[in-house]
């Protein structure tokens, strides 16, 4: 069966190295299910991936993308597992961003019914990593405050929803505020502020100096500046790095103030918790979207066959929400 | 009664600023005993309270100094505590550079009899803040190793001294190791590195890749390159920052390593813990004296009336212990 996949056969500048090939997918053996692609969701660290900069790279040429939903589109002979038709993850290995690709069908995540197409294809890498980053570093309850810089992305976006929804108030910090400030706010957002005028002390001020947890997307002067922010004995998480640069403040802040730097790994947690753990954290991002938290922020969509403009609207800042990729 | 007391009036270079100068001390009320300086301890957190640049100042003008061994010299009228001529810790606050101060009886802490008086006299902020670093963040257990800098210093030969008795191995990074290399490796260090020679890939090899545990007291460079030798999910404490750099290091450390940043102080510490639990912090450290682990590390030694010299001395690179101040 032929497939059309995004391949990179060097890494690189997504918009230049990903092309959309025909690639040729066998025909499922026992236990296997052919997945079809439905949606796929194009994230930053995907093209961290296919730049060769972010976490364990694939072998080349490598077939792109993590994260997705996808349709079972046949199964293997005398196999178990979700009927053809069946909604579910797109397999993340190797290579998500693939018209057909075959899985082990034991391994299939089945999507619940009735779940908005759109927010089920982004639930797999932002909406866990924004509960694991909420409830595995600090004890946050309603009325407590969080930080984030970076406010305007997707996982920005699905953070603002979920501390809404459970009356923990925020802090969103993110570049040219201009427009998004009201879709933000909109979300549930409290404190809106632009990077170029935040303001350590006046945050310091809002939030009763009780700012205990911070999550940085952004690194550089950005994550300085939160450090600023926060107050005693906080703990700011490191998801990523979009400027490049380095982690940069006075050591006094670990000393005196007790400010306690950790990063996370989506990718990490996944390969090192079992199955059921996996299982019951996006049990509990699907209950968010039926519940109608979750709101995925889409910007745009492309044809597989037109990865390349894709991948150009990807690395813009302007964008808010989500590249999908469709059929 | 008079005393005479290293007193500053300005926050600045200590050799500029401190002075001997005579003070009053008042004769001791009901439940108060007057102690009398034995020897007292030159410590670089002393120099940047001195300096106005570490933690918690002290209103001006102040007598400098937290730490060393006095004597009771006499109890106020009906007055339980420690007996005359009973060894005490000298008070921290306010200032124990001084000839003769007067205390709240109860709040005395009586030192075990037949301690060395030098190492008696450095007991109380060095080598509990090794312990509180080497048991309060990670597991470490016979066989793991830790990684320090600044390990020339008396806490990181008090590190050493530890960390050997307890069968922990230990990589110390230090300026011009040179002519320290010996003394350090005499104490029971495993790896002497000099800072320009650091090489980190060396250390990961050497160690296994299993650095768990960093202290950090210098900053700058000094940190990042520390950071580059941890293993995975490792914690690097800093409790000093010497060069007055900044933390820097590129934030994937953070997000794929699992680098985890904190800070300790111990004057917070001590704030923030019960009289109960700093006693018995401080008996670990009188039984690691009385063991013989912990040996004293003295640069030179100076009378009250020339505390220009010590701050003098306290100020240089070249120095190998402490700076002792006597009567």
């Amino acid at each position: 069966m032929k497939s059309i996949a995004a391949v990179h056969k060097t890494y690189g500048n997504p918009a230049e190295v990903v092309r959309p090939e025909t690639v040729e997918v066998p025909a499922p053996q026992k236990g296997e299910a052919v997945v079809k692609l439905v949606r796929a969701v194009v994230n930053p660290s995907d093209l961290g991936m296919i730049g060769g900069s972010y976490g364990r790279l694939r072998p080349l040429p490598a077939i792109a993308g993590r994260e997705g939903i996808g349709e079972v589109a046949a199964l293997g002979p005398e196999t178990e597992g979700p009927r053809a038709g069946a909604l579910v993850r797109l397999p993340p290995e190797p290579g998500a961003w693939t018209q057909y690709q075959i899985a082990k069908a034991s391994d299939l995540l089945e999507i619940p019914c009735g779940l908005d197409p759109d927010a089920a294809a982004m639930a797999f890498i932002n909406p866990p990593t924004a509960l694991c980053v909420l409830d595995g570093f600090e004890k946050i309850k309603p009325g407590d405050w969080l930080i984030q810089n970076g406010a305007g992305s997707a996982l920005g976006i699905f953070m603002i929803q979920i501390c809404a929804a459970r009356g923990i108030k925020t802090v969103n910090m993110l570049r040219n505020a201009g427009k998004k400030r009201a879709m933000l706010e909109g979300y549930g957002a409290d404190i809106v502020v632009d990077e170029a005028e935040f303001d350590a002390k006046a945050i310091k001020e809002a939030t009763g100096n009780c700012l205990k947890l911070g999550l940085n997307q952004i690194g550089g002067a950005s994550v300085s500046n939160m450090i600023k922010a926060m107050g005693d004995s906080a703990t700011v998480v490191t998801i990523g790095g979009m400027t490049g640069e380095p982690v940069r403040f006075p050591t006094r802040f670990l000393i005196f103030n007790d400010l306690r730097l950790r990063g996370f790994w989506w990718d990490k947690w996944q390969r090192t918790h079992s199955r059921a753990e996996c299982e019951a954290l996006f049990s509990q991002v699907f209950e968010l979207i039926a519940a109608g938290v979750l709101k995925a922020p889409v910007d745009s969509r492309y044809k597989m066959a037109d990865i390349e403009a894709a991948m150009r609207r990807a690395t813009e800042n302007s964008r808010l929400g989500k590249v999908m990729i469709e059929f």
